[in-house]
């Protein structure tokens, strides 16, 4: 069994829009052991739609089709789909009240073109969309299976999760339990992720191994497929338990949570505060931190001290601390990182100076060099690092993953 | 004449990566006047791949290939396109010779399996690639004119601005100049924008207008093209000169510069140093503006102070103020930016206190609330605004991006 996926609509077709669905739509349609043999995006054109249907239909068993159900002229996958079956559109007076009822809720009149997004392919089977006006259909063309799905991203995946992933593991005649996981680590390259877990596909034959670098962090993706729903999950759990095992502290998390959230989480924990004192990570470590709701639990400031001056008045870093090591220095890091504590009382403060580059680095200290400090309940200390990046932006991360980590390990 | 694109690769075709390349082509083509009809991936699979060349040869004009010429067996595309029109692959020793040299720069020598990138289909014609080691080439295969391109998007990029479409336009029998702007604006949405320049398409009938939200800024786009060069020039300045006339101070830049960069230039053209007091974005303006380098010319530090203790602390807001008005007041946005001046010594400070969600909201002051102080040489003012997105990360984004403006404003 074999699938494509048909991506429709001007603003990708022309470039103006990046299609994403396509790529989520082929991890899912892939999860479920069936190939996608090939992506396909046409514009709003009711030939060149209804061409590509009949084609489709000829040559693949599933195919997912994503736009072209909205309510204006150019939204064409209900006439191309009609066209290609040679049925008649039909109104279907249920859905019709939904839409009405969607604009009702919102204290607003349904427009007249709303009346299209309620016609249907005679034969097609409704996809019903729970936050949007456009439902979608499935509909047999050729030997093929079409699911015709809205474009919003969005309101795809969720109708793609729900109604068409479920309906598709259903016809099949094997039908498997697919699970996946993704356990992401920071601090170890792929190759030596990979060289630790090196016994892993000798141990669980039945579970495919995976690296993604999500920069900086690298996840670890484990893929598996199982017949029996309690073996899967059995056979994972021990699988996740071994490589807990063999990473130990290098796994930041089990669920995809950002560094921030998984620090956020200890320190609601542990009942305990932080500030911070930032140089060379200019406000990135808390931008971060307070991009999570609810953050004010523990997160009370960040001094962002770029200049010696700042770092003297607000963070009371003695002018002979700077004078004698510099701004970028394992010293200064630290009573940065006191300074913080103190000014604001938090139980933990973490600190970072470096150089982020192009500029400013010397053979000493050259760009990607970057000192770091922790200060907590029993004392202070500090830390300098280098990485080779080059690139300011990409050192600003790692530079804040990694005093974000620093505390991480900490509160562990 | 028309044109397609065709993705290369398992990690497209099974969703692991998203596809941004074709997107960028498909711009670039239709720039030149050559409709893109259809987009298309395969994965890596030498008969999927031979298959499509084919087809696409049979139905289009014009091919670009992304993908598959890497120096790994799965790299297939040099393979499939000597299938696809009967030619045998033939090693070109120049090539070898320049992919040998780039390791000798880089002071490794050269694996074996780079060999496989210096062979090319019989009649092919190289594409130099001047940052990687994979050429590409184009190749007649059917009625189409196939242009064969790196995967990396860097690579890819390069060779089609600098070699693909100039060799086409060339080709074209009425070759003409396209030339493509960007206007930035803040403050109008797109129905109001489209409101304010509805003379335009009377006054500008070669020009095409059109309007993308790159939130919380909308671009405001002309695609306009001419076969006489000076012609193109001329209209498109008179065109923008109106634009600039009817937007006036909605237009934050000409040249697609994000608002803190913006910024940071009036501030180096005033030598004037800034301070910021952030509560509600969290980091965020600090964190835009260090994203440029050498922004420590003008930046001298934020204070992100999440709490009322910080606020008193390390800006001096009075306990009064806060008590009488609570954290998120004018009052209070003015006594930080004030306190952040001051503490800093710079000549502006700017300031937020808001209400960025989900929680914290009340009947007076719901989620979306700001209240934006700026303080400078002629004193300090302090304002009021509500957004109505709801979203915490998209209110960050336009309290942060709404502060900067005020100072963009005053520095104008």
């Amino acid at each position: 069994m074999i699938a494509e996926i048909l991506a429709t609509g001007d603003e990708i077709r022309s470039g103006a829009l990046v299609d994403t669905n396509s790529a989520y739509i082929a991890e899912k349609i892939e999860e479920l052991g069936i190939k996608i043999t090939r992506h396909n995006c046409v514009g709003d054109d009711k030939s060149e739609l209804t061409a590509i249907l009949l084609e489709l239909g000829k040559r693949t068993d599933i195919i997912i089709v994503t736009g072209g159900l909205g309510p204006t002229l150019d939204d064409l996958s209900r006439e191309a789909a009609a066209r290609a079956t040679g049925a008649p559109l039909i109104l279907d007076s249920k859905v019709l009240e939904k839409i009405k009822s969607f604009f009702v809720s919102r204290q607003k009149s349904m427009p007249d073109s709303n009346t299209r997004q309620a016609m249907f392919p005679q034969g097609a089977t409704i996809l019903e969309n729970p936050i949007g006006t456009a439902p979608g259909f499935s509909l047999q063309i050729g030997r093929g299976t079409f699911f015709f799905l809205p474009g919003v991203p969005a309101e795809m995946r969720k109708m793609l999760d729900e109604q068409v992933i479920p309906q598709i593991r259903k016809s099949l005649k094997d039908p498997y339990y697919y699970k996946n996981e993704t356990i992401s680590t920071f601090g170890l390259g792929e190759s030596a992720l990979e060289e630790k877990l090196a016994d892993f596909p000798a141990l669980f034959p039945d579970i495919k191994l995976g690296f993604r670098a999500k920069f900086p962090e690298v996840q670890v993706k484990l893929y598996q497929k199982n017949s029996d729903e309690d073996t899967l999950n059995r056979e994972q759990e021990r699988a996740i338990t071994w490589i807990i095992k063999k990473l130990g502290h290098k796994i930041t998390s089990l669920t995809s949570q950002p560094m921030a959230t998984v620090v956020g989480n200890l320190l609601i924990q542990k009942q305990a505060t932080l500030a911070v004192a930032e140089s060379c990570t200019g406000g990135l470590i808390a931008n971060w931190l307070t991009d999570r709701p609810g953050s004010s639990a523990y997160f009370l400031m960040s001094a962002v001290t770029y200049t010696n001056a700042a770092k003297q008045k607000i963070l009371g870093v003695p002018p002979q601390t700077l004078e004698r090591w510099g701004a970028v220095h394992e010293e200064t890091a630290k009573a940065m990182a006191l300074g913080a504590k103190d000014v604001s009382g938090a139980d933990y403060a973490i600190a970072t100076t470096g150089i982020a580059g192009p500029d400013g680095g010397s053979p000493e200290k050259p760009v990607g060099t970057i000192c770091i400090a922790l200060a907590g309940p029993q004392g202070a200390k500090s830390k300098r690092y280098f990485f080779p990046f080059g690139i300011r932006q990409l050192n600003k991360k790692i530079f804040a993953t990694q005093a974000l980590n620093l505390l991480r390990l900490e509160l562990l």
